[in-house]
């Protein structure tokens, strides 16, 4: 079988890292570039953190691409501390000082423009974080969107239940002009794992344990990142975030991975126009679900509902195994 | 035991209508009077259509009182063709010529500001159209809302799904600003009935059937509006309004009144703070739940999520055996 | 010759004090009643400065009404300390403990409502600040817009500049919604004394010197009030205002209360239609000219441009020569 | 003395080919390169427009580098007929078709960003079309500004006067968003040509038609593309566009240029800050001054107020007769 060619836009943060190792690990996949994103944390944090992945997993021939420090419009939010104030729990002591020469020298959007030229209708472009880099892309290549084989976006809302603010999910709220724009004029094949979709499909505190204690670097890894974040703190979580959809964990970007490499994690989805709200105190950033073609678009997206856990928990298991040689 | 005092506040509208029938049925109700709000049709229709069912109903000492033309600002929408261009059904070929002279003088605002005032702490004022009337209450006397026993709203949303725009209902969209004024001023205790709480909650097409073919006055006129209304034909809710909470009928309004009549009809609430997103193309109009208390409100309201469907059908069925001596 | 029947809403304010005189002080003109609004000052103050005012002139007899205490939709801005906290430039040392009494029960809106009813076409309203209680009016009244002879506001802007925002006039920027409305719905011919019209036909701060140092009851009270009040010191303007128009002091309201009394102090104006803009961060109730009829309205109204500094000087010295019987 | 090195950026436009060949013309700059952006047409017109220029006045060395095709973010507005369907009159029958190979083949942003990179604090940057490819330059590369020597902007307004909209002017309403992360993050030295300065500063007709009736190749080419547009009609400006500032005839860009070739032609600017507006229907992409510093920006432009028009007259004589070596 002919491996599935990805790249992986990121702001990296734990889940990112995370859905990269899961990445990493799928023997259908080759990625072609890991482009980077300000969002978790700023753009530099997020590059380290990207070429620390791939060195903990032996995967440092993939080139890495530094892109936007900050959203299309406005100031830049500041970063969330879900994931510890360097995207990787605050729990790193030493970083390599040489971080910048192990970076490609081509900005990432326009390393995105030339992948995606050189292997017309093949690449699938995963998108873990604010979606900046793919609206500069199209901005720059107007017909960038035309030569993707997909796009699998982590982001959005689908219940006008927010995380970051009352309506907004963390990546869209970060650049609502990038999200929008992505959701207009990207009309290939795309797919959206929405923070619902996550949250609703939410794994066991139980496996969490057992996934952080797999006795393997990129275990050993994960183990040390998320041994002081709240995001992955049972007890935190508890108080704080699990109002609308009961306890569990919940690693975000790992579910867009998921549907890269395989379809039949997701089990049931939407078909239906989305669009961005832009406007408004409470619903700025907002995605929203046209079921009933209100707005006579005529491109849809198959929004994600429903995940096959079992499928789920096995692609995790087998992200934390690693480095294996591919 | 004594009676509840009510005020109902209405854009009559057939489930309006039935509503109304249904807390003149109510033997714990005193209605001490029906405002009238634009709406489903426009305030002259609305005033006609309520000294209509009134007169079905044997209950005309009951005093009607004519309230806003439009919305608080702005042009009025274009009224909506749920009900008929009457808000009836379009179904009544002789109208009173003589209405005018059976409402009275007094402005419904002031009406309410008065009632109120005769009764402090007694009134429950149940809103069932746009909330003009109330937002005008509450300028021209602050202190009216504190005066209230209780308010219950038919109106607004609670997952990001709209009737009339992609994410807004009917009565918030065409009254934005006045909902925004109500949810956040009215400090009174306060319980909505929203959309997708109605629509979860909807009844059978055979309830349906068996409702409007009570041999009554009260069942004759219901079975006549609803004859040639789409919004109550099973057929045309197939195709239109049912893609997100599948089939069924819903008579909106009845749910507020039930609530006012018996609160155990609402077996399960969201008690938080609430507001009404002002901005935006999408999203202008929407109720949003604040249930992580971001806003940092002080007042909450409580938001009904499910309603004892074997009392609610009760009440719609006493509502249709009238008239009925009190 | 018959006199103009004039109703003033006002926000006093040092300004409209010293408007409420020139117009108490015209010979032409005959008050049915003062309707008060927040503004300068919270609408309690401003009820006790007109009953003040009419005392100091002795017309103690013209009715008061109290009216809106907050703007339309949305919070109250902080009150401008332009004129003081208490409006009348924090120099009055006794409130009358009796100040209720003095006020009429009947609320401004229905005031002015009845009054205009009671005159069709034949009142002249002087509107000097925020424009709450004249939206109010239109939407319990649709008709009472209809039946005024005419409508003179100061407020808005017409070059873009604007004194408590980038680009707003106080008084709009106080309530754009409402300021939005009258500019919209109010058809009867409409007058507008701008910012910019007033600042433009600045007077010298000699002719200032001269009109508080008139030896009169009225004259007397002008010096005091403005004793301390920085809007009205040479030093202080010079300092923070002066930027856009140079040197010299503003009555605002007396522009708009001088151009009721005499037209002809107004020596040139633009006939156009004009729109309040209601959103943005620095545009928000900024007054809007469309002199190349864009918005396509019908409505035009006419916004002062040049000043008659002659005859107004004249007014302005003859309403500080109080008490004068009538 | 030696040259000013400058970029133009361009959405030409018959203005835009007289700025240039005015730029051509001036002895004492070098012009690196021009970049296109879409604005009075679509942006392969304006490519083939620049070549045009560049060929009838015997430059085509210069090099031509194809940018933006739309605003940041939503839908590009309809072009403007000011210039013509072409930019250019809609006079020119036979377009080369080989223009794309004269083009540069590397983008607009990049090649701003490299040219500016090879030549830090001494490029000058002209814009006059919408301000799209300076804020994706600005975001493919933050630094960008820092290096730049000066921006010199034909754009915005100053008294809340609009051309193309009620309050905006042409090149910031095709893009509001790029004027505004441009006037809010390019803190190089910036001086502005504002729409209400070209129009303040308008010459007379008869110098118009002096102008156009230089025997040159340039003067020819201007005579050929301004005949039909009513945009150099002396009949179609006197009823459409003279209503705020009398009669004459704008040459809108080449303020700019003539700026940037010798600052003695601005006789008199106002220093501060300025801020586009965003939001609002009648306001969006309005540029607004702060001269009272209310914003508390640290970074203020140059707004240019009145101009040298004997200096400007020569500079656009001197721009008719090309070609002129070098």
């Amino acid at each position: 079988m002919s491996q599935k060619l990805v790249i992986i836009d990121t702001d990296a943060g734990i889940d990112d890292a995370q859905a990269i190792m899961m990445a990493l690990a799928a023997p259908s996949l080759q990625i072609l570039g890991i482009t980077c994103c300000f969002g978790n944390t700023d753009v530099d944090n997020v590059c380290q953190n990207v070429l620390l992945v791939l060195s903990v997993c032996e995967r440092t021939q993939i080139p890495v691409f530094q892109g936007a420090a900050g959203p299309l419009v406005g100031a830049t939010k500041a970063f969330s501390d879900h994931f510890g104030t360097d995207g990787l729990g605050d729990v790193l002591e030493d970083r390599d000082p040489k971080w910048k020469e192990k970076l490609q020298t081509e900005h990432a959007v326009n390393a995105m423009i030339r992948l995606v030229a050189d292997h017309p209708k093949q690449v699938s472009l995963v998108a873990l974080g604010p979606l900046t880099n793919l609206a500069l892309a199209i901005r720059l290549d107007p017909s960038f969107q035309q030569n993707l084989k997909e796009l699998i976006v982590m982001g959005g809302n689908m219940e006008g239940k927010g995380n970051v603010s009352l309506c907004g999910e963390f990546n869209f709220v970060m650049d609502p002009e990038s999200a929008f724009i992505v959701l207009e004029e990207y009309l290939c094949p795309t797919r959206i794992a929405s923070w619902e979709y996550c949250c609703r499909n939410k794994l066991e505190w139980e496996f969490f344990e057992k996934l952080i204690n797999e006795d393997t670097p990129a275990g050993r890894f994960m183990k040390m990142v998320t041994s002081k974040c709240w995001g992955y703190s049972k007890e935190a979580m508890l108080s704080k975030r699990d109002v609308y959809f009961g306890p569990g964990f919940v690693s975000y970007d790992a579910y867009a991975v998921a549907a890269c490499i395989d379809v039949s994690v997701v089990t049931e989805s939407i078909d239906c126009a989305v669009r961005v709200e832009l406007q408004g105190e409470l619903c700025r950033g907002m995605m929203v679900l046209d079921q009933r073609n209100i707005l006579k678009k005529k491109h849809s997206v198959s929004v994600m509902k429903t995940c096959d856990l079992t499928k789920f928990r096995q692609l995790l298991m087998a992200s934390l195994r690693q480095p294996c040689r591919k």
